[in-house]
């Protein structure tokens, strides 16, 4: 990696938009222009997805669960598979990449090497992989499992897996394929080598059966807040799906992951991407009145019991117009979700709020930073967090989708390009050249 | 399930064309207008399925494996995971059913119920599974596997594996979706079930996290040979795909195969598609030569090899100008793939072949049947088969792709119309209505 290229190009700003079936308000679906079975319908996905190639988005990505983790009896969930989603959505667009999430708890190595490198090759070198722990029980309960695996076990298995899949990706070289029909020579078989790889977790031997894909590897992209967590994204992401309530928090969380990816000799690595909600109106009021409607279309039982989850405790816990409980410990004694816990906790310390006045901040939401303003104020928040480097740039979470997702490519992309923030044109055709980054570094295989 | 309905509606041909990459015949990407990296080209798959559903074929099928298992310095190979490049054809076509092979052996079923489910949700009622045990140590040792797990073991993973995916397609109600805005209702929950399966293989508590698929079921295909095989295909199968050699064969087999799924209650379920390979010339002298190009184009030791392979022994126990040794046995101690086997032995019998000869007879394949001839050639034995009851149609596997389809469609086809054999303009849009396969029987599950 070139420590000079990276210093002479000027940062751009990365949007990111997150395919949240409806939106990510749990009450989306209920607003007037909303298809309530968009969360299996593909159009709906490839309409989405359109709209942010139009505006020259970096990449959308689908999150994935392997459980009904949610209320069904209110409100959509992540329920197609995202990989052969993300296929559709390549097949109907041309330059935006295409990040889906996978997790390393429930799955195989090799499969995973083998979907994602197919993704690659059938988008062209658009996507991008999130490597994920599964630490919910009902995840747990769908594979044999009767408890979840400790945190420490996921994230060890995570880091293994992570190897493999890029040890499968680098067993052909990018020549290895020769095609002389003269010759009658397919493939250079000295150029395709076994993996040979004997760990705690997995025992795989390799090559993978397709060739390197036109990235090379897709983009690695992780999330994880915990120590564990950062240390996985510092050794392998490229991109960082991050949830920081505040500026400051965000800034201290990126120049952690930074003094953690230079450890591992990455320095210019990791582009952080913090998860971002936007409900717009021409002015504030309007964007106000609306995120109260939205909310106002969520039942207090549903969000109570979403709260609750998010902090380990039973919703009988909470009171509606009382601060939240003190003394509050990660879910699964440890070994739960800490992303959305500790941004939850900081958000509600911050604000002074009520339970109320809480659920009304997060609009509902599981964590996410929320802002509520006119495009103009959205563009002043995202330069402020971008400037600032707090971020390099957004996932995205628009309130609903597609409205709220067109709301800011109409309204706040322009005024982003006419800043010099955000590009006009794509000025590649893969997901790794929209995110400024290097080619992947080859694994070293000792066979 | 209806035999009233099924024995008035007269028997209608099936025709599925696997996209085996460059075509059946190993030396087919030597041909001059073929190109070398149609196998990792999406946009070439995408090509051959849509001549198949100009021509108003039932469906495209993928083979699979999970390791590379064929001499790749001299042929291509099945390299793209098939559900993902399944949804980039799907995206790129209406009608045409998406059937794709995945291993009972290296995945999980809720994965692969999901994963299945999600293609007939994008293709919208399109998919078709392909069930498949995995025989090659290649394979087992990307699974952390030293040997492969013996027959029984694996079709009893296999049969626990198919029960355990439908139950988690039956585990939501047609008509679990309310999506009712008014009153906030998105899913009734009392339609919405676990599957809560304890069983030797897999323990999977469900449900799934994804809504019913348009077809209810995605259509089970099935390919097993063995009595193990015969017996899945006729519990669960709605298609088969059969490799048998001679008409007389191929009676016998769909014979055995109504009367094992009668056991089980199921008269009418199972269509029997016979793999088939043209090649086609306009005259009988022009199809013999191209058959004689592309085997010559083939490396004699490569063909050997396969040969040797495919009866399980070594290279060097064949010679040319001989016929094949006496006293072979099922490969791995009878613990392989017992459809080739059988049927590359058939043939050889048959033809009184030497070695030389019977690589020539099979195109240098592993074991399909191949007929070389003019389109009205062509159309007799397909005729003959279909009205015989050797088959209700065919997975062809034309010589090269895509001009061996190509040929069939504009030249073959035609003929089967006329003939009245083959439909003229698609009935529905499911495959499950391509097939004339009755709705899926849900199946009964006990909490």
């Amino acid at each position: 990696m070139s420590r000079t290229s990276a210093a002479n190009t000027p940062r751009q700003l990365h949007l990111n938009v997150n395919i949240l079936h409806s939106g990510f308000v749990p009450s989306a679906w209920r607003l007037d222009d909303a298809d309530p079975r968009a969360f299996v319908d593909v159009a709906h996905y490839v309409r989405v997805a359109q709209l942010a190639e139009r505006a020259k988005f970096d990449a959308v990505f689908l999150a994935d669960n392997a459980a009904i983790v949610d209320q069904i009896d209110f409100r959509p969930i992540t329920a197609l598979e995202p990989t052969i989603l993300l296929a559709s959505i390549a097949a109907a667009t041309t330059h935006i990449g295409v990040i889906g999430t996978a997790s390393t708890s429930y799955n195989e190595p090799y499969n995973i090497a083998r979907r994602f490198a197919t993704l690659d090759h059938v988008s062209g070198g658009r996507a991008g992989w999130n490597v994920v722990t599964t630490a919910d029980l009902p995840s747990a309960r769908n594979f044999g499992h009767d408890t979840v695996p400790d945190h420490a076990q996921r994230y060890a298995r995570a880091a293994e897996f992570t190897e493999v899949v890029k040890a499968l990706w680098d067993s052909w070289d990018d020549d290895a394929f020769v095609g002389d029909k003269q010759g009658g020579r397919f493939i250079d078989v000295t150029k395709v080598r076994p993996v040979a790889h004997e760990g705690r977790f997995f025992k795989v031997q390799g090559p993978l059966n397709l060739p390197r894909s036109p990235q090379g590897h897709p983009v690695l992209v992780q999330a994880g807040a915990s120590g564990d967590g950062r240390d996985l994204a510092a050794r392998h992401a490229e991109a960082v799906f991050s949830a920081s309530q505040s500026f400051e928090e965000s800034v201290a969380y990126r120049r952690d992951l930074h003094v953690r990816a230079a450890g591992y000799g990455r320095a210019h690595g990791v582009q952080v991407l913090a998860g971002l909600t936007t409900i717009i109106g021409a002015t504030e009021a309007e964007a106000l009145k609306r995120r109260d409607e939205l909310v106002d279309l969520i039942p207090w039982r549903y969000s109570l019991a979403r709260l609750a989850g998010t902090l380990g405790i039973t919703p009988d816990q909470l009171d509606l117009d009382a601060r939240l409980p003190e003394n509050l410990a990660l879910p699964n004694g440890g070994n739960g979700n800490h992303t959305f816990f500790h941004a939850t906790l900081a958000q509600a310390r911050r604000g002074g709020y009520t339970v109320r006045e809480l659920i009304r901040a997060l609009a509902g939401g599981g964590g996410h930073r929320v802002i509520v303003g006119t495009p103009e104020q959205i563009a002043d928040d995202i330069e402020h967090w971008f400037k600032g480097e707090a971020v390099d740039g957004f996932n995205l979470m628009p309130d609903a989708l597609p409205d709220g997702l067109a709301a800011f490519v109409d309204d706040v992309v322009p005024i982003l390009q006419r800043r010099g923030l955000f590009r006009t044109e794509y000025a590649g055709r893969t997901l790794r050249s929209h995110l400024g980054l290097e080619p992947p570094t080859r694994v070293d295989v000792t066979v």
